[in-house]
């Protein structure tokens, strides 16, 4: 149907809801988890220019905005089915791809084809611009957790979710990362509380490691 | 952790919503779902004993009420996803038995392990229960979709969704299926809508076919 | 308007909202309730099947999925309501059963009335299988209430509704119910929480009577 | 407790919704309709006064605003219930005032009391009051129902809600109910709708009886 | 269009959500919200009537129910927005009124404009009537910032609310003041919290000063 | 407190409504709306590229992920508030930037003071990137409105909304704005919809004048 096709498909991910399944006290969508990273994303590169490095902001736009658009057709697969296996988690990005790329031929328009082939691949890569996805994309998941347990939410799957954020951004090589966890963290974890879960030491055990 | 892990576990299907991502009027749990294909399941199969048919109502017991019980590890994947191909739909069912598995490993005690293995395995076969199962897990989609569909919902996913759950029932040999065709089907069709689809064509067409 | 009409019927259970009027973290429609109910019991009879009592299916998938169906004309009646005088208790049944005959009477075909009138019928006799839909029931209160006591809800009516399920419970005479309190009951005491309650405490004294 | 436990306890009304197990474009609270109908009220009232007569508007201000606090205690039942038999709607409303009663002999201090039994009482007796009460009562049923229809639902419920609604008010001998019909309804009923249900001719039938 | 328009217009405030942006446990709308100010005025008014003075019934109706009518037109402009500068509060004062006065002149019938008028004027006079309104509006802060704060919210702009509420109310000259300082306050204080907050010490900071 | 209280603040904007007040099927949060003009700003951009223009790519990731921002301090005030006297708009932006240079002040590093200055800054100049934000901006009006009106929703605002924001649009200078009028507006018209009103006609009376 051309560009239109594309415009209405947005809505689509206002009407996933992430971590489908586990109590919560307050839903995320999937649009709104993509304006979040999209935000976290500037600040982190502001930080790394900060620090010299040069960002390709088109390119960051691009990733960090469309890094979830695959879900419209695939939905929130949980996670622990998508990393189950490396042949499973192959096969459905295989087929997330696959799905993306039937609605570029189906619906863009031949002279956009090749900037949507562009702007909808898979932007984790190893350049500066997808590690500052990387780190946006799980920054969110601790921001998530963090919420959750902070309002006694007893779910483990938010401990796991917060431990596992953490720690693989502690291992990504940027400023932005080291910046975070001397600055932004500590105050994170020196919230008030209600939760049975000690935050503080958890996060400590993921930081030793 | 015993038994209570399994009960407490059921919650997780009140908060997965069927259909992810697309607009409807009214939502629906798997739980909810669950319990109305118990529902049909139990007319159908009164409807088979009334021609002579002998069911085993222990077993359509089981296979209804816990058919998908897996969701609770896997989520509700979009059903396109999980028919892109054979052998992602192989995968992904070879996974949500995996986990469905551990989950017995880790959780059931072991005089109860034979039983849940059992219970928990998939029932969509072709004994007569398997295929009553079959028919009452497609009437739910009719039903939604038409809800839908009558409601004024516009998005394509619930045309699509009734004309290939009618699709599939019709071709199901069963007694059960002959008479919703007869019976049931009409008196819905008859039903006031505001829908600018004509339902009753695309119904004349699935028959016809 | 004939079988139609019961299957259409079962939407209403999913939009009455357990326990009305209370704050909760979390909301339960009769159709989640009935489900879980039904899983509930399965396991529950499969407890007895291993201490060697014959366990009658069918009945069970009847009385069990069917029990609550009568609020779909009657609404969920405030518990206190119900139970205020035994006289009002009796014209309220009496009322939802006029409600229930008067339905299969209108809609229902001749061949399937008396089956109807047999699967629509109050379950909780003496039977065995009566008697594990009271528990199975009762079980869904207990899990319902610790779940909101859990997350720090400070209704006195969830503490009141974990008591007074429990204490039902356990009178039951049932294989199942020992299980229930030396295996399941013990696991879901020891599971994390915020409550000021002192969930432990109130167990100990309902079993202690 | 004391008047903070009738202070309290107002927010139960926020959390009853009225018309429970149908289906509905929007919901309503019980606190909401009780806003609405005070609202109404008042006009209702000042087209009295307008034409000579003398409103108590301490006794009409208690009885609207109080016209459903008893539904804290026994919540939104389903009015073909309430009104299934003159004697179950005696015994419920009975249960009703008991519950009133109870909560004021436990929370009410001694020097409120009268005050208390005087505003909670049934307010819709042969005043001038009592009938603006009634008619205000209904009008929110016109005005929901009609919401509804305009909407394209198709529930007979709240056709049934519409009809019945209207044939009370119109024979309510008040001057504000000449100025309803003459004025205000004909506005309603101009209104832009996509409804299958032709409201005009309902509206026009309920007249002419 | 007439009094239809002015009716119609009411469900706006079921739709406006207060204290917008904030996490909380419980929405409350505008509407629920003017009922249950209704509702504390009329005890209010009850407790000045012990204490002798003379009430204006018919004044306290129109003023307390329609409060916050102009936020139809204007929503609900957060607190610190209205009030962060006397000039912008006044302007937005000014802007209310002038789309009630709008309002009123395209729908009102004329022999009905100076009643609309009147009743939909700001109500927060110096009168008795006018400082009930003002006690009941923020008594209704101050239990929707503790029912928060009471499971656990640690949004600090409920503890601002209360506090700030409560300094309004405790320097008001009314019988009904005292009371509630002296009888009901001590009651809600008293109440089981998890609040990691110390309300009883926010609540005698206030009181003291 | 640093960067954690702006990326905890960016939660808030999830929870903002747009468009309170107003019936509607769907509801969209400040958070997901700020996403999708993301989105379509981007492709926006590069149809201005294709022709040949030179876009800060920067700047307009800038400019569009935080141009409703500042709704964090002063929620979604209705539009015809703020544009219902040049003052007022003047004042309540004037506000705005206050409540925004405020929060900057407070809890950003001295670092960052000016990149953050730089970003919450009003976008929508003569700039290219400052157009297309308009655009853009207004692009997601008329998707929302559209969608409304498709599903039979009969407010008035809708059809102002629909109307004033393809005025807005189609007098921007700029090449995407061509695009948009002939390639993907026609197919957005020609979707099926339920709708009483002719919105062919609306579309093309804007487009005539």
């Amino acid at each position: 149907m051309g560009i239109h096709a594309y415009f209405r498909s947005l809505g689509g991910l206002e009407r996933i809801i992430r971590c489908p399944g586990k109590f919560k006290f307050e839903e995320h969508s999937v649009a709104a988890h993509s304006w979040k990273v999209v935000q976290y994303a500037k600040t982190l590169a502001d930080i790394e220019e900060q620090h010299g490095v040069k960002i390709d902001w088109k390119k960051l736009y691009e990733i960090t905005s469309s890094h979830d658009y695959g879900e419209i057709f695939i939905g929130d697969i949980k996670t622990p089915v998508k990393h189950s296996s490396p042949q499973l988690r192959a096969l459905i990005q295989q087929v997330e791809e696959g799905m993306v790329h039937h609605f570029i031929e189906e619906n863009i328009p031949s002279e956009f084809k090749s900037i949507f082939y562009n702007q909808l691949r898979e932007g984790k890569d190893q350049s500066v611009e997808g590690r500052i996805l990387e780190v946006a994309d799980k920054l969110d998941q601790v921001y998530e957790a963090f919420a959750e347990l902070q309002k006694g939410n007893t779910e483990k799957e938010f401990i796991t979710m917060y431990r596992s954020a953490l720690t693989k951004i502690k291992d990504i090589p940027l400023h932005c990362v080291g910046y975070f966890l001397k600055y932004i963290l500590p105050d994170l974890v020196n919230e008030e509380t209600i939760s049975p879960v000690d935050i503080r030491r958890i996060t400590e055990e993921v930081l030793a490691n």
